[in-house]
């Protein structure tokens, strides 16, 4: 079955789980405004006013403009494709007036970016719709239809993800040998984006920041593209990167430590925050099971990194990966005002998470390690393969 | 002076033009529910929730997360990024109470894509922030504001659109001989995707229909991957185009016959239908001027295909280029509902459009031509150069 009649058939059975008559994503022109859930209800992009209204019934019908019906038709997903050429109201409303729900689920919410993806000029439109189709005040968010829906992976998805881990690992093995003292930070990313083009690949995000590389101490320490600073011994070097394998996302990261001349390991300050981030990532695996929120896991990890004397990461402990590699609204955060509710979300099997705490050692650079983990029945399995010593050049 | 500076310094003239105080993008997780705004005002990707404010007095500010700051603040554009950990409201509440603006501009319209960038969650949450800041119902669409600044192309845009229209042009000589009968779509498509990477340049909007190769009759027409289809003696093949050089595209049709045995050109019918798209091209270039409407251009057009005995072609005659190959709002588009307001706006110097009638010629295929014109202060100019006699294969 295709990804498509999969997700929207999983789809259906969330409309009754959270008592939804039905659930409508209405996108235009999605190569520009993407509506993030499109990539479960039709193969490609779309161009005019679009709507994919899924029901609680089972029935599955599209609104399209015609140049993009043939290929949501070849889905076998929907029961209907109607096409359009000169204007989308009137068979929208038609449809939506035969089913007359009571209550349509749509892509908005304030917490979670994954699941707001109607924009809000396509929500005034959609309100004229429903108006006119004698459904005016039924719109609820549908942040738990859409959040369950890319949270909850299936057998495939997760196919997906585990090669696109092998992948990066593979890749992080090659370039491993490519790191040397001279080297800079923009050689080493050419090195692997090389490496990433020549598997037929795509970067997991902007290729701009992806890899991104931070060698030693002073730098941007995230979400900035690598520089032409040269790789120097006695620095630490940090790596963030992933690939993207059949739309599914990795997101790794990796450390390493330039020897100086006569070094055979890492010195003691290096070591010591190399094994604090260790047990952080493997108490934060542990602690990682269905009904737990993402907010105890994330004060174990805190915890541990502020009790070894290091300051507190400015960021969450772990966010899900998917379709992008930040995917998902529950997150393994701290209660700040910036994440809203989705520390505040219960754990779920089939959820995939990074692990990812963070720490500087002063004038030596970043250590980080990024994990990624699923979800199981009793608790976390491990989909990377993890890091277990600073990697030395 | 980078673009941004540049684009930001435009937008500051907009606002007295437009008589608003301030025009405020919000954003968050760019990569997922991106603000096409977004790339006027930053460098690449943010990642929490991100304002970018700017003032009809000039001041231009930012308030985005921890790790987003130094790509923004190194653009030169602002006069200070505020940067946050735990959350954004403070800083942007704060900034909003000095400003105290009467009427606030924000991204969203219903009759225009590209100026919707904001979701309906961040409206909701922006909402909140001006209501918290003492400024409810201040918000006005910036769709006027976000029109101009895509379509008033500043002579380094333009540049960009020239060499992203040689590159596509270049292309597509190469691929002329590699177009012979027993060719499939698949392959014509892949030996031009291998032009596009060997050149260090991405397509002009998603790989799965850049190109578009449709070859013979009874193909999907539009919106749709190449096939397995094989290249045939006696038919027309049409290939839509364009490549992203800088971050701005080019969007070209041309089309091809094929010869059969003994044929030393097209036949009367191909021949007839190419003629007209010629001839329509040509007519609605010199329609194109400043001050003039895009329906109006569109019916010259229309009229001439009609004319000659053909469907009428079942989209808008042109439309705008820039960042997206799908850009602006004013449209050379009929009134039909699907297009709202945007073929009643009038047609300004600096404005970049296609010109891309269609038509079917049965039992051949579909002929089309897509050109790329500037408007200038008279009158329309070329960007591309016009295909004038149907490539023969």
């Amino acid at each position: 079955m295709s990804l498509i009649r999969e997700k929207v058939r999983q789809a259906v059975g969330l409309l009754a789980e959270f008592d939804v008559d039905c659930w409508v994503t209405f996108t235009r022109e999605s190569g520009i405004n993407g509506d993030p859930s499109l990539v479960f209800l039709a193969p490609g992009d779309v161009t005019w006013h679009s709507a994919f209204i899924i029901s609680r019934d089972g029935r599955a019908r599209a609104v399209v403009g015609r140049y993009d019906q043939r290929a949501i038709a070849e889905t076998g997903a929907y029961d209907e494709v109607a096409a359009y050429v000169t204007g989308f109201r009137e068979p929208l409303v038609e449809y939506l007036k035969s089913l007359a729900p009571a209550k349509i689920a749509v892509n908005y919410s304030k917490d979670s970016e994954i699941c707001d993806g109607l924009t809000h000029g396509m929500f005034l439109t959609l309100e004229e719709v429903l108006a006119e189709a004698g459904l005016a005040g039924r719109m609820v968010s549908a942040e738990r239809i859409v959040s369950a829906l890319r949270e909850r992976k299936t057998a495939a998805e997760l196919d997906a993800i585990r090669r696109a881990v092998r992948a990066a690992e593979e890749i992080f093995g090659k370039v491993a040998g490519f790191i040397a003292p001279g080297r800079t930070e923009r050689e080493i990313a050419a090195f692997m984006s090389a490496e990433v083009g020549a598997r037929g690949l795509a970067p997991a995000w902007a290729a701009e920041t992806c890899p991104a590389v931070f060698s030693g101490p002073d730098t941007a320490e995230a979400h900035y593209g690598p520089t032409g600073k040269v790789v120097a011994p006695g620095h630490v070097l940090n790596m963030d990167f992933g690939v993207m394998v059949d739309g599914y996302c990795s997101d790794l990261q990796r450390t390493f430590y330039i020897r100086e001349q006569g070094e055979t390991g890492a010195p003691p300050d290096v070591a010591k925050g190399f094994a604090t981030i260790l047990r952080t990532v493997e108490a934060s695996m542990r602690a990682i099971r269905p009904g737990v929120t993402g907010f105890e896991v994330d004060a174990v990890a805190r915890g541990i990194v502020v009790g070894a004397g290091y300051e507190e990461f400015p960021h969450a402990l772990g966010h899900q990966v998917g379709r992008f590699a930040h995917d998902g609204t529950a997150l393994l955060g701290p209660r700040w005002e910036k994440y809203a509710r989705k520390p505040l979300q219960l754990l779920e099997e089939g959820m995939v998470f990074t692990i990812e705490p963070r720490l500087t050692v002063p004038g030596r650079g970043i250590v980080t390690i990024e994990e990624m983990v699923v979800v199981g029945g009793s608790g976390a399995e491990w989909l990377s393969t993890p890091q277990t010593d600073i990697w030395l050049v």
